[in-house]
């Protein structure tokens, strides 16, 4: 397929949405509403005992939700890397000498560009915490021997498929 | 968290975008870029010897992707199991007589308001099969006994949490 047209429709801080036009390689042509988005990553980092999630409001799906720590790509010419370095600083206070990518997947293919990258960290040393105050994160270390309950308990796409995966690689 | 205003700045055929306000329990307001989404349902659906996936073109991710057969919400009145069973019906052809919820999980919860409500459906047999040609979907039933190669090649949330939990459901 080939997109041979787009029109932004909307722009906003984060999300836009775009009307775009695709040539199917038998001619045909549909028309396609496309959330843009930059992307993401999300961290899986561990030691001996724990994994390091943290709880945040997601005031828009209305719940205090248990999730790996995580964000967009929103800063100009940033690797995914350097992003998932940053934000586990930022959000947890950790740094890892040891980094590799478990998976990439999209949240909702149907509908918005966004990508996610998990990245599994380990050897890791607290460095300085400066959470962004705005995003009410609180660190949550979680047995690493209790995996199975953060699986019930986390809810979004990330964290599921992020710790199902390193469960199985613990295995 | 209580929402104290929304404002929608743009509404599309699928995904709408709103600027809402919430009060947090201290007080403090903050303001969000929220996508709307109706919500989706995606089924595993097997039988001895086969997993029922399907391949489709995403032009929102530029690729044909292999995933469970899913849906969104956009029957008004609709409950979240009957469009499972049309979907199903739709999109591979079955139905099925035994069916329960796996997991439900927020696709992107910093941004979107989309849940996916993920069942496994059993005790199949084939109907008429109505697909919407302009989905282009290919139906691809896929060993029972090679769920580990379809967690490789699926690239989307649903599917993959979907099948990861499919597998630990079997073992």
């Amino acid at each position: 397929m080939e997109r041979i047209s787009s029109k932004t429709v909307y722009q906003g801080e984060i999300a836009g949405v775009r009307i775009d036009r695709f040539r199917h390689e038998d001619g045909s042509e549909v028309e396609r509403e496309v959330v843009s988005h930059p992307g993401a990553v999300a961290v899986i980092a561990y030691d001996d005992v724990h994994v390091y999630l943290v709880r945040q409001p997601r005031e828009a799906v209305g719940e205090t939700t248990l999730e790996l720590p995580a964000g967009k790509l929103d800063v100009p010419g940033e690797t995914p890397l350097d992003c998932a370095r940053r934000e586990l600083a930022e959000e947890v206070g950790l740094a890892a000498d040891e980094w590799s990518e478990l998976k990439r997947f999209y949240t909702s293919p149907g509908l918005i560009e966004e990508q996610v990258i998990v990245y599994v960290a380990s050897h890791l040393h607290w460095v300085e915490h400066r959470p962004d105050p705005g995003e009410r994160i609180e660190v949550a270390p979680w047995p690493l021997d209790d995996l199975d309950r953060a699986i019930e308990v986390c809810e979004d796409a990330k964290s599921l498929i992020g710790l199902l995966l390193f469960r199985q690689m613990l295995r």
